[in-house]
């Protein structure tokens, strides 16, 4: 019997819809760069879903991609990015945005989230330093909805920050890798109608979320960002099929699709977070998306790998660890209960 | 009557068994960016085409991509990229090489080729030039085949490159974005196993010929780029689902599949290229790939443009200009025979 | 007798009412970082000299990092600059704007001046490209008076390239490294008023021009560039103790002692000039500065280097070279008398 | 009666002896760039100061610069550089690290030091990731002696330092802005010759050490950063009139002056702090050198204030704050005398 597998949420190929899609489109020649009319579709679908009809909306392939692009967009050189310590930007990406030349300024986090409060002291403590030109300025923040750690921003919480940037003229930025699964989740309150509302670009992740790969970036304010597709050139990330990225967005957009594609894996998640707890296991971080991430004995940890791949997260103490579980919009039922069985011998 | 369409070689899908195997794989779980078993694969098939058992071997999605990543990896701060004015590096990439901190050192170039002796002028200037500390060090060789002209070096004239590259001890690599075409023709005397042989680093375009996207980057010499992987991932280049494009060039490789690709490509150049001749047309470069530069009056180039898109290349002269039709892997006789017989009515 | 050197025009320290001045101000505490009373009295010095008031006046120790630190400040990523392929910026800075990022966008020249058609056509070929996301966009000008060949631009020539730059929106900065011999030229119709008149951004050269090191940067348009101390600082161009730079021009913009100071060189180029012309030498550039560009026999050449030093400037054919001969502000009248009879004995 | 200012070491000029050598080296035509007889000269004291014959010596201009210079040449693009939270380079430099491509990568510290142990930890934990391919791979160490805290590595601490850089292969590089008061300290058991046996690359302040600008690089393994010279050029930090430099330190290192300059520093601080600690002042970092950081009401600051510049260092609590008073290597008895009758009023 093959082994498991809840290691991450991108092991999979894609909605069936794109791919039977990607059969019927192969020999229509389409324009490049993305100024074909199946991606003039996907914009504008997507410029639908977030009642946002101005909205300058871009595709790339990747989100580091899309992180350091955006980033390095946005910043001019004596600025720097607001990010958790905790995020992506910061902790995996190999450096992409100091590469771009800029600071990430670290802030203080819980569950991967930050708060309003801190970002208006940080800015403002940099605004009343009296060795300011030796500073990095504060000029964007950066935040992931959901986090790292699979938490959630309240609409409450992301008003806040909106404000706080806002008033503080920096733009907000949110990066959606696993947006679908937020938007997939009864406890979320966060429309992609909010989102374009508050920030000034965010990006609806595809690669994690049911396309072959992709993320589809959204600028609510048409003409925020001058010349971005050059920016993409220069930085790599302008496909010349661009047609691909448009066709599955425009598919990940038809009928609500997107909305609803997260589903499976957060009925997964929330099966297995219940059948932990119920064998006794604690959760290092709770959360409500697609990724758990039980506190195991080091002994259980390596039972479990034994049949089952996830991801190590973080020593918790001398014998035990944090582990990380994804279930994704491809998850099976029977995997899931394959995964129960195997946690109920080790437990 | 649908239009036709001879503006470039990426307009189309990908070779049918690509998009077959996609489907058949879509909910197998890979392991993520290119640790998987089909990359490994594919790997294994490109280092056996190029008989370089021990070469490493990477994929990134697009061209831009691979030149400012293998570019940025291979240079040191101090050091230049020599490549010609004609360069798709120095002039249709929006500066992404100097973006990456680094000067293109200008070479004359003949048909987008440069030569071993210009090389050799280059370095020996440098090395003698008494103001040496004020100047950019060339640092490595950047040229393509086929050229943006659709010119083939032959394998004479790449001997003599690398012969001074190597006693210059500077790095020699080579686009080869659209390298099916040059393998497909009958002109070309250079083999897969030359190109491995006599530079440092190569790339095995995939988005022109015959894959959705994607690029197979060729280190001979294992081990000669440290740490790669990373560098790819600080360019954002490294595809999460990197089996995409294991399984891209897995299927590429397999019965010479990539070696035979081109072939309709250069057959419908050979056509429209005789045809255009026959017709009393001028071709401003002649090359022997599949890309055709005719030279057209302007008003016979607007009268084609009615019914065909091509390229715009530049002026010929007041009253002329130079177009480029490109044919690709999947060029169709009944669009080279529909292009025929506008050509015979504007002619 | 010592060796003759008319190498460069940073071969002396500094005028003697600096060094006096340097001595009298030593044991007195400065504040840092230009922040002090010295500094902000040579600015007003500087602003009334070129009647312009409101203008923004830094301080930077070199022209590598002067032209470096303004560059990247004035152009956003996706932005190069137009410049003549004689440019220092090109030439001769090591890659300094590249190492920043940034493309120069090549333009034709005459003893490196540039024209404003050049100027106006680059520009529209920009803007009229179909593959413009593609390209660098021209973002600023960046041109020298004198220029390198030691050739002037006449006001009405700076007219008309300001005229494009405003009309295409893109800054206009002039290197001034050696504007003292400009402005002491009787040949020089462009005064500080002027260039403050006309351009964005200009630096007056110090390190050429009588002072121990230095530039100030004159940016008329208060506020144009925010955070430009930032920046600065950014680029390990801001001195600990500015007050050693504002020390240096306030001394020099006191008593218009800028404006006087290069008239020994001129005077001492001129007479160089008169007597190589009588010798029955060619000038390979004629210019009214302090540099001499004299074509001479290999054989010559060599007898010359026997007792004075000068600067190689490029081969004229196999049998000759063209030199420079600098003349600086401290230029001595015995010393152009010697080198007039080593020219005597040569010719 | 004018202000008391002990905000910082960088205020005054420089020592007699350079000024008056300026003087008389005013008008002998000197070669550019560092390759004239006094800069050599002055590179052959240091090399006998620090017991390295065959070193390279570089000279700079400032501290910013010089540090983002060196870590520029150190590192390569996928790499970063390990330093504490407190570290210059990461708190006050405006971003110039990051600016140049690379990140820095933070550890614990205590008085501004870190330890052998982290840094042995952090290279670790890099090496056995198994995310590693998108982890900053640490490429070097940065430390400075003394620290920001006025704080001083021991022989034994900077020994194991050194063993665990040169087991792990990374490079040591110190930070000597303010190295003479480190010498001039009696608690000092660190020499020149043992920085250059136990590190890669360190540099010996001037600018706050008795030079009117400038610090001295040095590489005690001949070679060991090759084309230093053009990286400098590239950062903007090759100066044209180099013998400045170098006639600087020429004289800073005759009859041991570096050694010596610092011990009116340490003497004065050393009074401030006994007199604090009688007047019943706390100190918030009790460190040996010429920063005094007590702790003060801010209520006493503000009366400080009326009669003394000092430094603003952090908040204590709310009530009080901690203040730096830094002493230079010229401080007079009469402004310590006047400082200490402040304190005991305020008391």
């Amino acid at each position: 019997m093959s082994r498991l597998s809840f290691a991450s949420d991108y092991m999979e190929g894609a909605h069936e819809a794109i791919l039977s899609r990607l059969q019927s489109n192969n020999y229509i020649k389409m324009a490049g760069y993305g100024t074909d009319a199946l991606t003039e579709s996907a914009r504008d679908r997507i410029r639908e879903a977030c009642r946002c009809p101005n909205a300058d909306v871009y595709f790339m392939t990747g989100g580091t991609q899309t992180n350091a692009t955006i980033i390095d967009a946005l910043l001019r050189p004596y600025e720097g990015v607001l990010a958790a310590i905790s995020g992506h930007i910061y902790t995996h990406e190999a450096g992409a945005v100091e590469s771009g030349g800029h600071k990430i300024l670290l802030l203080p986090e819980c569950m991967g989230k930050i708060s309003a409060d801190d970002i208006r002291d940080a800015v403002s403590q940099y605004e009343t330093d009296e060795n300011q030109d030796h500073l990095v300025k504060p000029g964007m923040v950066y935040i992931s909805q959901p986090t790292e750690f699979g938490a959630l921003y309240s609409l409450s919480e992301l008003l806040e920050i909106s404000r706080v940037c806002r008033k503080k003229r920096i733009p907000l930025y949110i990066d959606g890798a696993r947006l679908a699964y937020a938007l997939a989740c009864p406890e979320n309150d966060v429309t992609l109608q909010d989102l374009a509302g508050l920030c000034d670009v965010f990006y609806i992740g595809g690669t994690k979320c049911g396309a072959l790969f992709g993320e589809a970036v959204v600028i609510p304010q048409k003409g925020f960002i001058p010349h971005f597709v050059s920016i993409m050139k220069q930085h790599g990330a302008l496909l010349a099929k661009g047609w691909l990225l448009g066709l599955q967005f425009d598919t990940l957009f038809t009928d609500g699709l997107y909305q609803e594609i997260g589903k499976p894996a957060i009925a997964a998640a929330g099966r297995i977070r219940n059948v932990l707890r119920e064998f006794g296991f604690q959760l290092a971080y709770d959360n409500p998306t697609n990724q758990v991430f039980p506190i195991l004995d080091n002994k259980k940890m390596d039972l479990l790998a034994e049949s089952v791949d996830f991801c190590f997260w973080e020593k918790y103490d001398y014998e035990q660890s944090v582990i990380r579980l994804a279930a994704s919009w491809a998850a099976a039922d029977v995997d899931v209960d394959r995964l129960i069985s195997v946690l109920e011998q080790i437990k």
